[in-house]
């Protein structure tokens, strides 16, 4: 039985999250019910990573095994023309080894947040950034940033809810990097923590915004407790970019 | 009186396009409605360009005089605060000399055109550019573009109902880029004439689909006549990116 490797983007605004949930609408389940549609198979999707109600993809990835044989290219064409009018662009759909695991075979998930920093009104960027009036220093954010890259207990910067067994993670990446009115966060780990990209970028708004200093962002970290967490940025800004294997 | 230039961002889809007019909401009517809320003047704002129904704004200029003084930036917050939520953004709102005319001191204007080549469906893009399924070949749209730079006579590419005395232009940039599937017409001149930018990215798509040549491009140019122009690119990929002056 082969097994599909797909890479997706979506708009993450219409949905509860990638995993099917009962109250409301999956990106997961979008694609269930695509592919039942085509092999007429009930199918599992494994995502790599469950992104949250609101947040997008540029390049998620998920697998599937059918029994269906397909011509190069026809899988991605059909789950594309069943996905319809849903925001979900299969943008490939390619046979991979059957020990390929969407979630647990990935080296490296990228991740980029987008903050506009301007007291107009968005206007083509509506639910796709983070708006902030105030004044940010992107140079005191990269530099403050720089702090929280490397091997750390992340208890501070991870939902309550998280699951994962261990608060302890490798960042690789935490990049600030500002042009014109846009100040990106670009950040890449092994994995990360449930709501930990917009636990660090909430913080990171606060210094620079000046509320806070590198060092208070250091203790935050090495608080390894939520209460000492910044606020958590708005999902809208978040896109999951990339996953290595 | 004070004269103001206003540089807005702006998502063309819901209006009929920048210029007040009976069948739709415009651009300028909620720039006009906004300012006669604030100073309660009756004020018409002018436009460097009018966009078409559809088109897109990251730069459109405008300018409007008004009696009533402000402190810096108030101008500003104000338009924004009342053109909500309309997706209109004014990103400036600045004191000029009495003799600036956002459409007749403009020296160049900047156009982008985004297509995405692609066989997914749109997600985070729908409305944004223009899907082309087929593959293009960038570089011999970028090739055959050159033959339309410099000063020529635009019949061919210009609506029928352009009302512009003349049909010479000249084009200072046609410019073919890809990155990934992504792939951007940028050009830029002194003005353009009506549908003159959607119409040669119309045309570059057939060279980009093998339809046509350089050649065929270029003798289309000297039909010098409107039948002999390819399709007109849909709106929703257009950006007016930037007013010089």
């Amino acid at each position: 039985m082969p097994r599909y490797k797909l890479i997706l983007e979506y708009d993450g605004a219409p949905y509860s999250g990638w995993q099917i949930q009962e109250n409301g609408p999956s990106v997961q389940g979008a694609l269930e019910t695509a592919v039942k549609a085509i092999c007429g198979e009930d199918v599992r999707v494994h995502g790599a990573g469950r992104t949250d109600a609101g947040v997008h993809a540029l390049g998620q990835v998920a697998h599937c095994d059918i029994a269906k044989h397909f011509v190069p290219g026809r899988f991605r064409d059909g789950l594309n023309a069943h996905l319809r009018p849903h925001p979900i662009g299969v943008l490939s759909a390619d046979i991979v080894a059957d020990d390929f695991e969407a979630r647990f075979s990935a080296k490296k998930r990228h991740y980029r947040y987008r903050i506009r920093n301007t007291r107009a009104n968005l206007a083509l960027d509506i639910g796709r950034v983070w708006r902030l009036p105030r004044p940010l220093d992107s140079d005191a954010m990269h530099a403050a940033a720089q702090r929280l890259v490397g091997k750390h207990d992340f208890t501070t910067f991870r939902d309550t809810e998280c699951q994962a067994k261990s608060p302890v993670r490798t960042l690789d990446q935490l990049d600030v990097v500002r042009n014109g009115d846009a100040v990106d966060i670009l950040t890449s780990a092994r994995s990360f923590l449930h709501s930990q990209v917009r636990s660090m970028v909430g913080s990171l708004v606060w210094v620079g915004e000046g509320r806070w200093n590198a060092d208070d962002l250091a203790s935050a970290l090495q608080a390894q407790n939520r209460t000492a967490c910044g606020p958590v940025a708005p999902p809208d800004g978040l896109y999951l970019v990339r996953v290595d294997y």
